[in-house]
């Protein structure tokens, strides 16, 4: 080591930091090129109108400088005319409602802006990945509990087969919790929370006076009879919850990155302050873009054109074409509630593969690494999504995204009928 | 103080975090409407092929999804062959190149990756604002220096009489200084570093085998027959130093809030850990955008249309014209030597002016608010850009932004004139 390499290392408390599974898996995308059902975004177009939008914002060359730090006054605005709506209370859109750089941002001044040293904060598995780090880097302690199946005789398992254990949830909380990370639809597992578990977690948050972080990117993927319910809706919840919004999940945009975050001001000040001193403003063009586009939703809210609607029609006959096609190749998917990913149990599969050519210490990796290699499908490995001791439990899974072309999902399903056929045994 | 409000203060770190000059400033603009020399960012319009570049980009409806984390390929590669040929070395577009959101994005990467409890960091004054809470979140401990005149004498002064004592800078560095921030040219000031005062830098963090963080988004705005040079490019200097721009800045488009560091792999990569925990990606047709300018100006690089070389040529008037102005109303500027800022010494006005009715600590917020409620005409307070211990040094200026539309610096002139001639004494 170099007296340079000796000094500058990561500060203690980012140690052991390291490049997460997007990175691994995007460069063996690159280096492979197989069908990608990993990452979450469409592989086909977004709707005409909203890249149409940001092509007249950009065309119009006085919007392109600096706007307002803590949201863009036309986008806070159209934000704040929809939640309230949704939420039934007037949300002040300069100090109820924050935009950030994607979800992504939200999270992170949401958690570092709350979570002190010694914190603990529950963390419901399977995880949006980034949950973690960010804890552990604010000083917090996270607190794990995973959802289980309580049903695993069923032919086909439903995501809502998952539930928490009450018991096991009502024993975490305890006098050093400060927060619970809430994700529903939940990626990876695509659970759709029902009321009766968000009255169960909304009563643990008050009785502890703890700060619900509510992650409801995936609001508008809800597949019927399901229902989106929003935490901040029930009973002396608003006070202490802090929902979190994408617009590239929104708009099926990933590219984007613009999310937000609206709750109570005082919640909402110390996301403010993280977000000023990080990154301190947004894109103005995109903000502008984004804001047409909800101005463009509010106007048919509710009908069949709202694309709030119609991109769960589009996306459920995808999500049975590969709950299906993950059947007939001999998987077993949870078909989810919410959300564009499925898990699947690969492992019915297990004789047919020799994974003994990859090195990785969990099964999935190894799966998704040699199916990506060898069959030239790629999924994602879930226990990217557990913590170090749950990882067990999401060792026999592999996460796909079905928000793809269908030609894609039937190449998928080619890909897998034919490997399985010709495959020896 | 309810339970709530109790619980759910900013974690000890951040204590006593309030929003910045940026969002007071902003707000004073909305209520009082004044002509706003305050922001730094232009009043017309960016180049037109660059407006243009978004507006292609928007209207592929394949430019909308995430793309690599660390940097969109065709960016990273466009900036890898603008810098590898400034820098007379080859820099590895994926490791050695990240791309954030904005320069903002960039310094905390930068700080929040390198900085750990206890390091110290020379912060030069007068600083970009955000160095200093940056620094203290990551639990750093910030030592000032502050540039000062060496000639008072002269009827003019120039940002180049501004200089760092080299004692006193010396006796800065200890085995506990970690890093020095270096901002060339300077904001507010215009100083443009010369190569004997970066030589004098550069050895002294060689000598402590020290981090050099170079902020150089105004690289492009240097005023002849001053020279812009990057402290990266003398010699040992690579391996210590992550130098930092943004295409705000570059491309006169502050709203598209891209930046980007580069330096070495080693000190990157601490970069690309903070980065990916806490936006992960930037945007995508903002960077495709900006790769498309990026493109167009290495092809004309050097030439008089190389917007590099033309975006001086196009402020040098302005400045020189509100120099003029300022000295005419009776002010006393510091004609800047880079950059689109000029500080001017208000105190010969003070007879005239009655700031009572301003409450602020400070001499400078009293009177930039008093000038924008009563003349109309809006600067910021440089104490903002001053610790606390130095920022009597401040009080006496006010920066003014020079890249604004001649007509607007002309209607700036005459609302001073108007209110020299009307002011009662
Ligand atoms: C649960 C969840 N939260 C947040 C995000 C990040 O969203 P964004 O792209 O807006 O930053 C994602 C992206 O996949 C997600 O799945
Ligand atoms: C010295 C300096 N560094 C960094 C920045 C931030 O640049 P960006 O808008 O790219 O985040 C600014 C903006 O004014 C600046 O003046």
């Amino acid at each position: 080591m170099t007296e340079i390499e000796q000094k500058f290392k990561l500060p203690k408390r980012f140690e052991g930091s390291e490049p997460s599974v997007w990175v691994e898996y995007i460069q063996l995308a690159l280096d492979y090129k197989p069908l990608n059902l990993g990452q979450g975004f469409p592989d086909y177009p977004p709707p005409k109108y909203v890249t149409d939008a940001l092509t007249e914002v950009a065309s119009n060359r006085n919007l392109h400088q600096y706007t307002r730090g803590f949201g863009h006054p036309r986008l806070v605005q159209a934000l704040s005319k929809l939640y309230s709506k949704l939420i039934g209370r007037e949300i002040n859109p300069q100090t109820e409602v924050l935009t950030t750089l994607g979800a992504y941002e939200a999270l992170f001044s949401t958690i570092t802006g709350h979570i002190d040293d010694g914190d603990e904060v529950i963390i419901i598995e399977p995880f949006f990945d980034c949950y973690e780090p960010m804890v552990k880097y604010a000083g917090g302690v996270p607190r794990y509990i995973a959802l289980k199946p309580k049903n695993t005789n069923k032919s086909v398992l439903s995501s809502a087969d998952f539930v928490l254990d009450r018991d096991e949830l009502e024993k975490l909380f305890n006098p050093k919790t400060k927060a619970i990370i809430l994700n529903t639809p939940n990626n990876p597992l695509g659970k759709v929370f029902t009321r009766d578990e968000l009255t169960h977690i909304a009563d643990l948050c008050k009785k502890h006076n703890v700060l619900c972080i509510s992650d409801e990117v995936y609001e508008w993927m809800v597949y019927k009879p399901h229902e989106h319910i929003r935490i901040a809706t029930l009973p002396g919840m608003w006070e202490r919850t802090i929902t979190i919004g994408s617009a590239g999940k929104t708009f099926s945009v990933t590219g984007w990155k613009l999310g937000w975050a609206y709750g109570p001001a005082n919640l909402l000040f110390n996301l403010q302050m993280i977000h000023q001193n990080s990154v301190y403003t947004g894109c103005t063009p995109i903000q502008e873009a984004a804001a047409i586009g909800f101005e463009t939703e509010l106007a048919r809210l509710g009908t069949d054109e709202c694309y709030f609607v119609s991109i769960s029609k589009e996306l459920e006959p995808k999500k049975e074409f590969m709950a299906k096609f993950l059947q007939e190749a001999g998987m077993k998917p949870i078909v989810p509630e919410g959300g564009y990913f499925m898990l699947a149990d690969w492992t019915p599969l297990e004789s047919k593969l020799n994974l003994s050519s990859e090195k990785d210490k969990y099964k999935d990796y190894r799966f998704t690494k040699w199916m990506t290699k060898n069959v030239g499908l790629q999924g994602i490995p879930p226990t990217a999504f557990y913590s170090e001791e749950h990882k067990p439990l999401g060792e026999n899974f592999v996460r796909y995204c079905f928000i793809k072309q269908d030609k894609n999902l039937q190449a998928a399903a080619d890909l897998l009928r034919n490997w399985k056929s010709g495959a020896k045994l």
